[in-house]
């Protein structure tokens, strides 16, 4: 491995290996530019927190470092400073990735104050409210909360409880927690730091509901006291991100101006009536709503920052640590060494970089359709889609994968001085907020049966057959980049599929592909028999929609990791991509092998073969492990492990 | 659901349903009196810890609670009072399953105090060894280390790095840490309140090695402060088990008196000479490794109940909790009528049944090799086989199932005041002390292939399919209870499997028998061809062999389950564990699926029939779930979950 002296993808005092390099630029991919920048620019001397520190210490430490890193530009990033302003998304996100790289609380209180309370000042705001708060919000002068969830309703947007109802005679609306299920919960910045919280409740005007929308609430006086009929609290300990201060709300009949509400979407004129832009309430509530979508982007760039993180740590401690001797190996074998460690690490290291391709084209998409230009509402859908998807899946492997480097690390692996069990705790509840992970896959199943309806919608049964049969490897999915290579790819593929080799990449896309075309038409078969109005009936589709979602997912990703080998110029990281893509892929196909076995996509005899050329595939990529995590972007000195120190 | 008032079962208060009894009644087996005994005697007003301690706090918290725990006779259970004291394994196992219903710190502080350190002295040392020191130490007066793991050495114990030399001059032994890997790490005890230790290490005696042995050291003075030689520090912040004060302790040529070696299997005469009453220095070694079984017994009896108690906090939540409205069910479906969320939660039930009723076998098993009375060397190693797969299997159960739990109860299961996360972050650690999950499993394997030599070694391929093909459904595989029954039912069912009813119990026996026949078989294959001198060609068989182990260890569940069945006479729960055991064993056979399917021992229709089973028993048992957690016996006032008191 020849060393570059100063690469421009390192950052200073990095030493990186060519292929690392290369590697690093080809998964960084269209935002490798912005992201070496970003890099280089990252105040990465104070990274993470000590692990011992008290709830309060961990809030102080994290406010504190929120400022020094918000100071220098990686807070407000992509939040317009006011109207005028235009919307960055794109770096919003790559300093989220940044922000990732260090203590996890900082990172979920840095979203909890730009992304969502400024972001929904931004996006459900109108000027009057850009230009009183936000300049407020990006210099952290006014800390805020985004208190939608109830602790009686989770997921379950639609039904929050709290109300915001419009008193003409003041020309205020009153905010009220009805019950106790309508109690704000978890919400972040709420137990000690905000003193304003946007509040999502149920409009009511003049007896009549206009829906959920958003109302600015002071919610703490200067002193930190709660303002008269507010009652903040604490939830106190948690799994983890202890230095968020996420606590409750409750309002009793609390009243604010009328220009409170962000009224983007729709509110009360001067005149006491309300109006909206959309007419169509539960269009106007997908509308805001929509408006998470940046938020959970960069939930999932975070978790692929988090899973670099623990993966990179994993397999360089796998590097030197050495346990056993064996005929050959006198001082002990290198744990990498070991097939069964090659196969807990090799194959996460694969699907993290396919997940990172990705979260490439999710980025672009946001930036498309976010980023101030034109973009069609069908764009837009399938931004919601794949960010809701993506999101999912990404938060997923995260979890597994940090925890399986936990282990594979043993005792080294438990202890907080090498950052894994922390980084484990605090990335876990990603798998619940912006969006439960259960049910942003079944929205990701309904988003692909809508989809599916309206090409397929009128045929019936007879119909639908006759129109399968006339396109040829007829099929309804959408495709992203590579299109027409992937199509050609699955074109040749599909004619004889056992005769390829387990390494080829049509043979990939073939079976992706299949999978999410017969689990899609079987669930629209199904859909179509059931009956809509019975509980019972759609119910028992659940884990249909979850496994339909799952293959979508999975092919999208692998049609990113397509573009982007084709995107890589440089031959020896081209011919690593090639092997990580092939692992990626048949990693997926061996984890539904037994789907493929049923629906005859597959010989038993391949089943096997599949999975001895997951263990080819590991021994060849073993000499370039290093080179992997080195793509990563995840410099050695930021990983703050000490056993990596040693 | 009739109530009964007090049911023998029941600690004081609790309300229990006679089904639910009566399934605890089941679960507890051959245990059941002493369970309920111990149950009712446990002192519950004191079990949780205050997640918000700071790490001194923890520790002060924990040593007081083991204290108390102890005067109640919940510390020493077992434990012999000195050396005419008969050992009681079993009263140690129930006494650390009670434990394992509180704070998980005091679990572990407790094992190592009375498990390890005790057990050491107990099992490693003699008379002299048990009048000193015992009292001291089932009193709580000395607190003590086991000092096994090295950081360079952690599952490879056989090449530990500590010395312990035989001075004649002085008639002494002389502790020294040669190099940093010998440096004693993660050890319990050793960063406050440990005062001496066991610590292993290389014996030598006249320039000869002995091979490792153990040794009991001072560490600290009254005062708390390192004795002379000694240096020890402290671990600080892990993943969890905060109140353990886990530490490294170094030792600079320290002396102490040849009484001090735990010489029970070996060491230095008063003439100076080395004498062991086994002559083999492998069949020593892993004779003294061998008394690390108690170890695994608990850790896996530990982590089926705190997998338990995860899955009885999710599943009552479960049951009170709702969201999203739905035909029929205007206020939001309960959490536990989504088909989505049953498959979270049920099998997992079902396989915690399982692995409890396996779990009274190991119990069993220990008590009859280690309760002093005879047994024969092959019973003696089979105990160790079957505590190092049944410790690896619970505790992957365990993390993975209390995830889940933790995840399935959304951001209320991420707030530490409901007990899921701390219950995970503890439980951890579980994967990897005691000896490392994959070493286990690939223990398990090698034990399965020596046991497999002995009766086919010496046939050639030929002979062999000659030899088995002598034997009607040849298999030789040892059986667990239920001998005679699961013999007749695989006979059944291998004539026509696949007319069998999904639900038949001699199909389930039949397929789990082929997978670990044939899997064992292959590997037996695979090892013969295989160069055993050459590292690579023995390292291509690990994923190999960590199938053999499951498998087997599936195999010996589903029997221990099957006799469970056999051995309740309360035809309502039977009916309900009969569906358990269905559903554990469908479980498995899905999470393989694509095994049978290569191997031809099901058909693809019959495959995708399996997962329309796994529902439909879903909803069957879906109306019994909250007998089916009262079952486990963890009665609701111990779980310490505050959205259930709500």
């Amino acid at each position: 491995m020849t060393t570059l002296l100063k690469p421009p993808d390192t950052v200073p005092g990095e030493d990186l290996s060519v292929l690392g390099a290369s590697l690093r630029r080809a998964l960084d991919g269209p935002w490798a530019d912005r992201r070496a920048e970003a890099r280089a620019a990252f105040p990465s001397d104070n990274l993470h927190r000590d692990p011992g520190q008290s709830i309060e210490e961990a809030r102080d430490w994290v406010l504190a470092r929120l400022r020094e890193l918000s100071d220098a530009g990686f807070g407000a990033a992509g939040i317009p400073r006011d109207a005028d302003d235009p919307a960055d998304p794109a770096a919003a996100v790559v300093a989220f990735e940044m922000l990732a790289h260090g203590d996890l609380s900082t990172l979920i209180k840095s979203g909890v104050q730009f992304g969502l309370f400024g972001g929904a000042v931004t996006n459900l705001g109108t000027r009057w409210h850009h230009d009183t708060f936000l300049p407020a919000i990006t210099r952290l002068d006014l800390l805020g909360c985004y208190a939608m969830t109830e602790l009686g309703h989770g997921s379950d947007v639609a039904n929050l409880e709290t109300t915001i109802t419009y008193i003409p005679e003041t020309d205020e609306y009153e905010v009220h927690s009805q019950t106790p299920g309508a109690t704000k919960a978890y919400i972040g910045n709420a137990a000690r730091d905000g003193s304003m919280a946007v509040v999502f409740g149920q409009l009511l005007v003049q007896g009549r509901h206009h829906g959920v929308h958003a109302v600015l609430v002071p919610i703490r006086d200067a002193d930190g006291n709660d303002l008269p009929g507010v009652t903040t609290s604490d939830h106190g300990a948690k799994g983890g991100l202890l230095g968020v201060d996420n606590g409750r709300l409750r309002f009793a009949r609390v009243r604010v101006p009328r220009q409170m509400l962000l009224d983007r979407y729709g509110g009360v004129g001067e005149d006491g009536v309300y109006r909206s832009p959309i007419q169509n309430p539960n269009r106007r509530f997908f509308t805001m709503l929509g408006t998470l979508v940046r938020g959970r982007v960069c939930i999932a760039a975070g978790a692929g920052i988090a899973a670099r993180r623990g993966l990179s740590i994993a397999t360089r401690y796998a590097l030197t640590r050495r346990q056993f001797p064996a005929p050959g190996h006198p001082d002990g074998v290198v744990l990498l060494d070991y097939l069964t460690h090659q196969r807990r690490l090799l194959p996460a290291i694969a699907r993290a970089y396919a997940l990172g391709f990705a979260q490439n084209e999710l980025t672009t998409a946001l930036a498309h359709v976010q980023g101030g230009g034109e973009h069609t509402e069908r764009e837009q859908r399938q931004l919601e889609t794949r960010a809701a998807g993506l999101k999912a899946l990404a938060t997923r492997f995260a979890n597994d994968t940090i925890q399986e480097c936990r282990e594979a690390c043993g005792g080294a692996g438990y202890m907080a001085e090498n950052r894994l069990v922390g980084l484990r705790a605090d990335a876990d509840v990603f798998a619940t907020f912006e969006g439960d992970n259960t049910v942003l896959l079944q929205l990701v199943a309904k988003a692909l049966l809508t989809d599916y309806r309206q090409v397929w919608g009128d045929l019936d049964r007879v119909g639908m057959v006759q129109q399968a049969a006339k396109l040829v490897g007829g099929t309804v999915l959408e495709r992203t980049a590579a299109n027409l290579l992937v199509d050609r790819l699955v074109a040749t593929a599909r004619r004889r599929p056992e005769e390829l080799a387990l390494v080829d990449r049509g043979w990939h896309a073939y079976l992706f592909e299949e999978r999410e075309r017969h689990s899609l038409e079987s669930l629209a078969r199904r859909t179509r028999r059931s009956d809509s109005r019975s509980f019972e009936s759609v119910n028992r589709l659940g884990e249909h929609m979850l496994f339909v979602a799952r293959a979508h997912l999975e092919r999208v990703t692998l049609e990113a990791f397509i573009a982007g080998i084709e995107a890589c110029a440089d031959p020896e990281a081209r011919q690593v991509l090639e092997r990580l893509c092939s692992l990626y892929a048949l990693g997926s196909i061996a984890a539904d092998a037994a789907w493929f076995l049923e629906h005859n996509r597959i010989s038993a005899g391949r089943a096997k073969a599949v999975n001895a050329q997951v263990n080819a595939l590991c021994a060849e990529l073993r000499p370039s492990a290093l080179d992997l995590v080195e793509g990563f972007g995840v410099p050695q000195a930021w990983l703050g492990a000490s056993a990596l120190d040693a």
